[in-house]
């Protein structure tokens, strides 16, 4: 246990990642070696009944792009976290033994106890054996038999609100970090009565206050209260921006039948455990997750998203939500990425492995993944690696990470937001379909990009992202809930100050690390995506400026910043 | 066809591919698709009866790292192609059709034939086939089935002066370039007529005169002739700097049992097809090539060198020359790189795939690659996708491309020549050994590995680097041949400004390429080569200093050069 250095006060959840990363981490480790950390990051909003503020950031050096990495998800872990007055977790070394550990955190103490009983197994079961020994009353992070075998694709999991271990930090591999950190989960136990300090309760009391209103007012935040995320598939399949058959098409005929409508009235209709609304933190009124019932409403996964909609769906030649669903589970299971685990089914069928549109192949091929065959472990490794190993040209990744469901032909923002951003292909970093523009035109991507980046690295520190729609022009509630907690006078040019200090720090811990690769694969400009026939063709110059002084100030030398700390 | 232009005249071999590629290749092209060219070049003193000039080099962008790549090998083919007239060969573009070509060269006419009667086939049943219709005067340049699966451990094999198809441009994967080219085999038929024009004949003929005499005289090359490159084997061992059992240790108990003596004395035992000298390429005189006979003195493999022995024997735990000799036939026969199957292979070891010691098993596994099995993709993908697939820690390489049997710790210099070459971990690059210091001190190793990577880029450019023994204070001898041929007016100080001229143009393409990453693996650094504990420790500031100014000139920067032109 260590005191919260003053300096890292205002940063959590990605904000804490980088600059733990930069301070602590040499990055030029072996992201499963000794010299990586596994950073746990909680917000500096946490704990206090703020909505969408439960985040939790598992963060490093990720082995799939080799550079910094910060995955965040819901979940119940985060906000238990901080009321055991906890605001990160820092896992170093490696573990002298295969055995992995529980680290168990309550009663004012966090010991490592065996995980024996919990190895090799799925993150469902994980959490039927920790509930039934410590009570429902728990938080839990875990990885599943993928992270076990320490593939690129293994995420970090996290029980929600409904106990189910289905909230994903799932991009980059993180699952394969906490495994080599020798960690198979994480139990918080209790509620603990931290309670964090507001140096202005009354004004923080009436900034929350509007903080809510103005969620509750935005209306798209309304749409994604009853359809979720997947309220966006038909917009994305719109412009042609929905990864189909491989990244061959970007609107599919078939789009209806996997549709935010099409699972809001499926799920309607069945009730039983189903919900076509659901929080995914105790404290969210966004509640934009879902609960996704079988024929007899059984609960099968919650939630089911675009993106593995996207990416085990539409990507695999699926268009049933209900085989969807089923693969969801599986990934969760198995304790595996969606996104980067349906890239890479689609380049192994390009490569023969699996025919698209086969449910039962694909489940065959995770559960694969689970057992650790070759070619399970082939697929688990990601896009990238089953791309190398099959020799294959068409493999949508950006330093090594698979894209999201974000196609950077049909929405050519996402070319810059994939090729520029410091984790590779994470769509969160700078979605770029709501801004008011023609987004087949490549003109002006670079910027849009850019500064949907720059105010999305702020967000990341604090909250969901999601919390952003609501926030638009109305920065100041942020930061007179901020200024209330810390005592501080933060206007709102902070955000954009802190949102490129951290994507600053991200860079110079990637420079450092000789991971700079910044583009878009040869295919996407060069092959139009169906139907359309749109290219990724974003001018150089545009990507070339994209990082320029003027509008980021100095780089960050690591090697020096690190000295002057 | 197109003619040669006049700023290509002086580069050659490594310096024509650093050229090529940086004029007519976007770096951010997939290595395995239409953007990338496969590129055969030949050296500028070829054709002129100048010892160890026949040098065949083959690159363009590698699959394996990401970055430049120029392999070579001797052979005869490169002479061939020049008495044809040709300097270059450059293949461009994506076939339409899985099915590959033969590249046939004779009578003046270059043309593509169906290669279906090749394909699947060993690279020594494609010379069998190739003899059988053509006669043995024929240059050969083919791959294997690792080739054709494009995986990234996938070499390109020229025959020698024995109908061997055994002379590797092996490393960084140009064997699946080849392949993605639609390449299966190039046939060059009959002898060629073209004889490069010379200045000065009275001039080249003295300067040749002397080149051969510095060669004759140099002590280490009669070393050479007798043990080949297996000479070095005792003196890495002794300095701790030969891999063994998965780059555990650098000094091996057994090693006397598979030293150059060792292998000399079994090669004249035997008697039979067997040689302990054998010349690679028609006109040389260095002759450090061997053929290995079985027990019947039937021919095993021509030649077994230090490489092969160190990373298909000791590093895999196998003491015994019959058996490293079996197992490096297979590798040229599949068509890997033996350097990166060993290297796989001992980091499968690691993994619980084979154990340490187990000949036949390692067989096995090879011909998996060459069957392609998905673990034999995995395998045949090098020691990189092999580390990612099993989640291991200790992968021996940089920018993705497995290290040679010079060792970087126990011999230090090593380290910087794997950090910083524009290949990625090449001993070629810069083998550090024969320099007169302590290869155990860290101090000094940067300087002389980047004095050495110039020197080397420089031969690279004209001739075999074994040369580099001969001219040592000799280079105006180079110099003068140069001069008679190309009526310049050279200087010795040209050698140093071609040398980083090239390695500047090289580090523009990985530049533009994203290709950065310069370190030695972390447990190189943390855990201590066994016997001796040493670490690879060399001062961060050396590396950080490696690419001054001061020494270098202004880098080049390819957006501008590619305009410029």
């Amino acid at each position: 246990m260590q005191e919260v250095p003053e300096r890292y006060r205002l940063f959590g959840n990605r904000g804490l990642v980088a600059n733990l990363s930069c301070d602590e981490i040499d990055p030029q480790c072996h992201a499963l070696g000794a010299g990586n950390k596994l950073i746990i990051a909680t917000s500096p909003l946490d704990g206090l009944g703020v909505s969408s503020t439960g985040r939790l950031s598992v963060g490093g050096k990720s082995p799939l792009t080799g550079g910094i990495k910060e995955a965040n998800a819901g979940g119940v872990a985060a906000t238990k976290l901080v009321r055991h007055g906890i605001k990160a977790i820092i896992v170093e070394g490696m573990p002298q033994t295969a055995e992995l550990s529980v680290l168990h955190i309550g009663n004012g103490r966090a010991e490592l106890r065996p995980a024996a009983s919990l190895m090799g197994k799925g993150t469902y079961e994980v959490a039927d054996l920790v509930y039934k020994e410590f009570g429902k009353n728990v938080g839990l992070i875990t990885i599943g038999p993928a992270g076990e075998y320490r593939l690129g694709s293994a995420g970090v999991f996290v029980n929600g609100t409904n106990g189910d271990p289905s909230r994903a930090a799932a991009r980059g591999g993180m699952g394969a970090v906490m495994a080599a950190k020798g960690l198979k989960a994480v139990v918080i136990e209790g509620d603990g009565n931290f309670k964090p300090p507001v140096q202005d309760m009354k004004a923080f009391r009436e900034a929350r206050k509007s903080f809510t209103q103005a969620i509750l007012e935005e209306p798209t935040i309304k749409v994604y209260k009853e359809y979720g995320t997947m309220g966006v598939l038909m917009t994305l399949n719109g412009l042609s921006a929905m990864p189909t058959f491989g990244y061959r098409k970007g609107t599919w005929d078939l789009a209806e039948q996997i549709s935010g409508d099409q699972l809001h009235d499926l799920i309607l209709s069945r009730g039983g455990e189903g919900s076509i609304t659901h929080k995914c933190m105790d404290v969210c009124i966004i509640q934009c997750s879902n609960v996704v019932p079988d024929q007899n409403g059984k609960r099968v996964v919650a939630p089911l998203e675009y993106e593995c909609t996207a990416l085990l769906g539409a990507n695999l030649g699926i268009a049933d939500l209900d085989e969807i669903a089923s693969i969801t589970r599986l990934c969760n299971d198995i304790g595996v990425d969606g996104i980067e685990m349906g890239a890479a089914l689609g380049v192994a069928a390009d490569a023969g492995v699996l025919k698209f549109g086969e449910p039962e192949r694909v489940r065959e091929l995770i559960r694969q993944v689970g057992a650790g065959t070759v070619l399970g472990r082939v697929l688990g490794s990601g896009a990238n690696v089953t791309g190398r190993t099959f020799g294959m040209v068409r493999v949508p990744v950006v330093k090594g990470q698979a894209m999201a469901g974000h196609e950077p032909r049909g929405l050519k923002g996402m070319s810059v937001t994939y090729a520029k951003s410091t984790m590779g292909a994470d769509h969160t970093a700078a979605p770029t379909f709501r801004a008011q523009m023609d987004h087949r035109k490549p003109e002006g991507q670079m910027k849009i990009s850019r500064d949907i980046q720059v105010i999305m690295a702020f967000y990341d520190n604090f909250c969901c992202m999601f919390v952003s729609r609501a926030l638009t022009g109305k920065l100041n509630i942020m930061m007179d809930m901020i200024n209330a907690i810390y005592g501080t006078n933060l206007g709102a040019d902070y955000a954009t100050r802190l949102g490129k200090e951290i994507i600053k720090l991200e860079r110079a811990f990637n420079t450092s690390a000789g991971v700079t690769e910044e583009y878009v694969p040869e295919f996407m400009r060069s092959e139009g995506i169906e139907p359309y026939g749109i290219l990724s063709d974003i001018p150089q110059g545009d990507y070339d400026r994209f990082w320029e002084e003027s509008f980021w100030g100095k780089p960050i030398d690591l090697k020096r910043s690190a000295l002057n700390r």
